[in-house]
Parts: structure tokens; sequence; C-alpha cells
């Protein structure tokens, strides 16, 4: 088994890069459960796999590297070596689909979300491959899906925290998209402290409408957070706020936070539906005035409840069995194909 | 014979673009001799080859396309119908590169230039390949270079000029490398007025040491120029001033200028040395100063001597025969290494 991660960051990544925390928890997940997993990565990557790596460090790491040139590189590596796999499981997108074509070894794509609607001719081309959503929200139509499979986290990381703190926390990407702006509102409106934390990813967004807002007291920004950042928050938060602006593919943070028995606040959009359960692990809001409304209610939430979903449904364990059926279902369909 | 040409502009280019030039070039000249030719290249492209293509325009003419997207699966598509082929011949640099060891039609690359050293390790991986430079001055060591090929222009767009006029040209991308604002300087020292055409490619560069120097009458931008703009220029040229600050790859508007009778003077580096020979068909020069003195000398240049030297060197029919040459080496080569 050969599985295909982004060079975007190492895998596991040490703060920021959703995709490679993914495809490593599949990797050490495999591996745990018995697995002969190949993991081709940066070459600082850290697994119990094989690591094959042709790129040093994640692009966005090292300057020295040109992006591009180290994804054709990275990807094409993974597919020049398939005779040696069953199969190819790629968290590589659309570029890794351009090469499936030319190996008889199956690739499955987990899609982590659809950037832009640009790179849709490139998996309409392919549709008839193996694909994996993250949600059943994100979805393009037409693809040949096999299952949701939702992203599973490493509960050891984030310890249940039998009590919060009165803060609401901001945990994610400095991007539109994410909605920091809309938290900065809730935090006014409710008069509570705001710590924000994230890599900042569109400059202008935050020099515009987040750093004006910044006043060391009620509205923190503290830069990105690795885990121990992540539960030093969760130790601080009463909720954390995600009201994300666009669908959200998946969310692992949101998922984190319940882990931690931390209630989430979501926009009622996209796979936040799926992950929080309202009422129960958090609320879904539909605008600012009813996020700053339900924080009152922050206390009906049984923290408890919060952490047993995520064990029940946002595991490490619970995906990698669900991947686990995927497999046997490409083998099959495989199989029947040769013969 | 696949002939895998860029898709930043369309094949041919309706101004600039170099690389798509030269494969349109070897397309039509392959055609000419008999050879039975697919052009991969933009939908909108014009060839008397079979055309196949999956992007409707060059990225660079089509703010709708992603160029990561639109390469990717532009590149991909030929080494799909791999088998179909005797040879792919690929103007495509490092990207069609790490598809070429998953088919088993052997694939020549001209390389047109490298634009950094970060994608030299791509190169170096594949170094067993089949690579031709457009110039002997521009090689990156360790390669399997086959040949130097130079390239060939169709004579018929760039008629024989008599005469030419009193001014000084630049043709080319404003940009550092070409040195537009030493043409600039030269048409100080010498009094003369200079005109200027080409695509702006770096915004800063003309705005800081291009735009300030313009005054409509000695100094003058007029954009980019078509093949009959090229023509009209090298009417009014007493000179083509090409004073590039790093080596230049090859010089294709060089080889255009010296076809109308236009002698050129070039900066003493790279290439410019292999296409231009000094005293016969222009000048080779160190620096400013030089190039204003040899002005000076322009009419000691023979113009029929320097369209003669085109037509033996720098020609289609010239470089598709050496191509022939090269195409007849890999068969050979493949056919020992099957036996």
């Amino acid at each position: 088994m050969a599985v295909l991660s982004p060079i975007a960051w190492r895998t596991p990544p040490r703060q920021y890069g959703a995709w490679e925390t993914v495809a490593s928890n599949i990797t050490e997940g495999l591996v745990a459960r018995g697995w002969d997993v190949t993991l081709f990565a940066s070459r600082d990557s850290v697994t119990r796999a094989h690591l094959h790596a042709v790129v040093d460090k994640g692009y966005e790491e090292d300057a020295s590297v040109d992006p591009k040139v180290a994804e054709y590189l990275h990807i094409s590596e993974v597919f020049e070596h398939a005779g040696e796999f069953d199969l190819i499981h790629s968290h590589c997108d659309f570029m890794a689909l351009t090469y499936s074509g030319l190996v008889r070894t199956p690739v499955l794509t987990t899609i982590h979300g659809f950037s832009s609607p640009q790179i849709l001719p490139i998996y309409h081309k392919y549709r008839e491959g193996y694909f994996v959503s993250v949600s059943d929200s994100d979805r393009a139509a037409g693809l040949n899906y096999l299952a949701t499979v939702y992203n599973g986290i490493d509960l050891s990381l984030y310890p249940f925290q039998d009590r919060g703190g009165e803060d609401l926390v901001f945990l994610g990407r400095i991007h539109p998209d994410k909605g920091v702006h809309l938290a900065i509102e809730v935090a006014r409106l409710s008069g509570m402290r705001l710590i924000i934390a994230g890599i900042v990813q569109d400059e202008a967004y935050f020099r515009e409408q987040i750093k004006p807002h910044l006043d060391d007291q009620n509205i923190l920004y503290i830069g990105p957070a690795d885990v121990k950042g992540k539960n030093e928050l969760f130790a601080r938060a009463r909720a954390l706020l995600h009201l994300n602006t666009i669908p959200e593919r998946f969310g692992l943070v949101l998922v984190e936070a319940n882990a931690a028995g931390v209630p989430v606040i979501a926009m009622n959009l996209g796979s936040c539906r799926e992950v929080i359960k309202d009422g129960e692990t958090g609320f879904l809001v539909n605008d600012v005035a009813e996020a700053a409304r339900v924080l009152g209610r922050t206390s009906e939430i049984d923290r408890w409840a919060c952490r047993r979903r995520v064990q029940q449904r946002f595991s490490i364990d619970t995906m990698v069995e669900k991947y686990e059926q995927v497999y046997s279902t490409i083998f099959d369909l495989e199989a029947r194909r040769r013969s």
C-alpha cells in the first residue's frame, strides 16, 4: 500500500497542514493494524511506515524549493514505483490523477476539498476512478465516490478537559472563508474575550479586517498553534467559534475541540452539520446574533458527550476501518475487472 | 510522431511565444517532408498536422483557465496516447519529463532554456533521456544531449529588405534580462531614435526603468509586434539592438532581423556568439559604449550576407533536417536497446 501525502508541509505537519495530518493518521493507523505501507512525503516526515522521499522539506517550509518542481517530482515518483503496490491512496488532488491512467495499480483519491471550480475538468476526465469524500456535503456531481470517510484524529493528542475557561477561541487559517471577522463580532456582542490562533493566509484580510480590532486585552492574536498550544487554548475556552462563510469541507479543528470537551459554535453550513450535533456537541447557527445568543447555553452541553462522539465517529480507528472497507471494495472490483 | 507544444499561447503564437513558434515550425516542417505528425497544443492552434487538444486556449490568453490545471491536463494527455506514436518530441520542459518514465515510447526533449536552477533536479533525474539544446552555450552538465539544433524560422515571413532606415529597434520581452535599459542608453549616446516593441513581462522594470524615458519622439514604446509589425520595424531599422544581460538561450528575433537584412548589435554573451557572426551579420559588443561605437559601422554589413546565413543555418528546412537525424539516432538506439 502506498500513501501519497502532499508536500506543502511535513507529514505530519508541525502546525498547520490538514491534508498532511489526515494522510499521516491514515498511514499510522494502517501500520498499527498490520498493513505494509510506504508513505510518499517530504524527507523530514515522521512515520512508522516506510518513508519514500525525493523532496527534503515541505515547499511551504523551504524557500529554496520551487513548489511546481517539487510537486511534479514528488507525485511522479509514486507512479514510477506503482508496480510495487496493490493500491495507491492519493491525497494529492488533481495532479496525481493525471498520472493514474499510465499505471495498472488502482488509485484511490481522497478529495480533501475543491480549491476552485477550475480544477473540475480534471476530476471530470478521471471520474471513473475511485474517490472518497471527507463529508457528504463536499461532493462534486458525477464522480465515482465509493464512500464518505470522515477524517479521524489521534484522540490521545487532545486529552479530555473536565472544564473549560471563559474565553472564546478561534482556531484556523486567517482567511475570509473562516469568518474570523464574524468571530470578532460575536466577541463584541457578548463582551467576552476572543483568542485567535492560526497562520495568516490572506495578508490583506488580516491587515484590514482583523488587525485593527486587536487590543491585547479582549481580542488577541497569538499566531499559529501547535498541538500543545491548541490544548492550552481548549483549557481557556468556553466555546470554539467557527463561523465559516463558505461550506466547510470537513473541519478538523471542530473535532479536536470536541475531543477536549469544548463545545463548538459553527455555521449551519456544509460539513459542520455532519461534524457537530446541534445542542449536543455545540450549536449550529445561521448568523452572528444567533452565535452570541447560544453562548448563554454552552453549559447545557455535556462535555463528555462531545468526546464520546469524536471517539465513535472521528477517531483514527473509525477512519481506518472505513478505509479498509473501501480498499477491499476496490480489490474486489479490480479482481472482477481482470477476470 | 507526436509534437508536444506548450500551451501558454496558441501554436503558432499570435505574437510573443518563442517555444510555441519553434514547435510549430518543426511540426509544419515535418508535415511538409511527409511525416505523419500529431500536434498536441491549444485547440485554437493552426496546423497542417493532426491537432489533438484538451485545452481551448493558451492560458496566457484566457483568464478563465488555471495554468497549473491546464498544464497537467495537456501534458498527461500525450502520454496517455503514447502507444500511438513512435516518438514524442516534447517542448514542455521538466513537467513532461516526469511522465516519460511511465511509457515505452521514447521522449525527446528540446530544452528551450533553463528558467531557474531550481528545475535542474528534474533534468538530473531524467538525464539518461534524449535531449537537444538550442545552442551550444545553453547546456546543463551531465544530460544526454544528442545534438544542438538551432531554431529555424520561416524565411518567407521575413522578406529581404534592400535597405533599412535610420532607427534603432528593440524587439523582445520587456524584462531586465533583455537589456531594454541598455538599448535606451545606446540611443541616448548615439542620438538616434529607438523604437521598443514587445510584451511587458516585468511590470516594475517597465514602470521604473523604461517608462520614464519614453518621450514619443526619440524613445518610443509601441507594445507587442506581430509578424507584420516586425517587418515594418525592420524597414525602419538601421540595426536591431539586443543587449541581453544574461546569456541568451537562442534569440529568435536576431535571426528574424538578419533574415530581413537588418544588422544585429548583440551582447557578446551566450548563444549570440553562435547566432551572430561578428562583423558579417552584425556586431558582438561588451558594453553600451561599444554598442554606440559600432553603430557607425553598420554600413559595412552586407545585408544579403545576413539573409544568406539565416537561409543556411537558421531555416526551418535546416532545423528539420537536423531533427530528422536526431530522430533516426533515437530509433537506432531504441532498436538496439530492444534487441
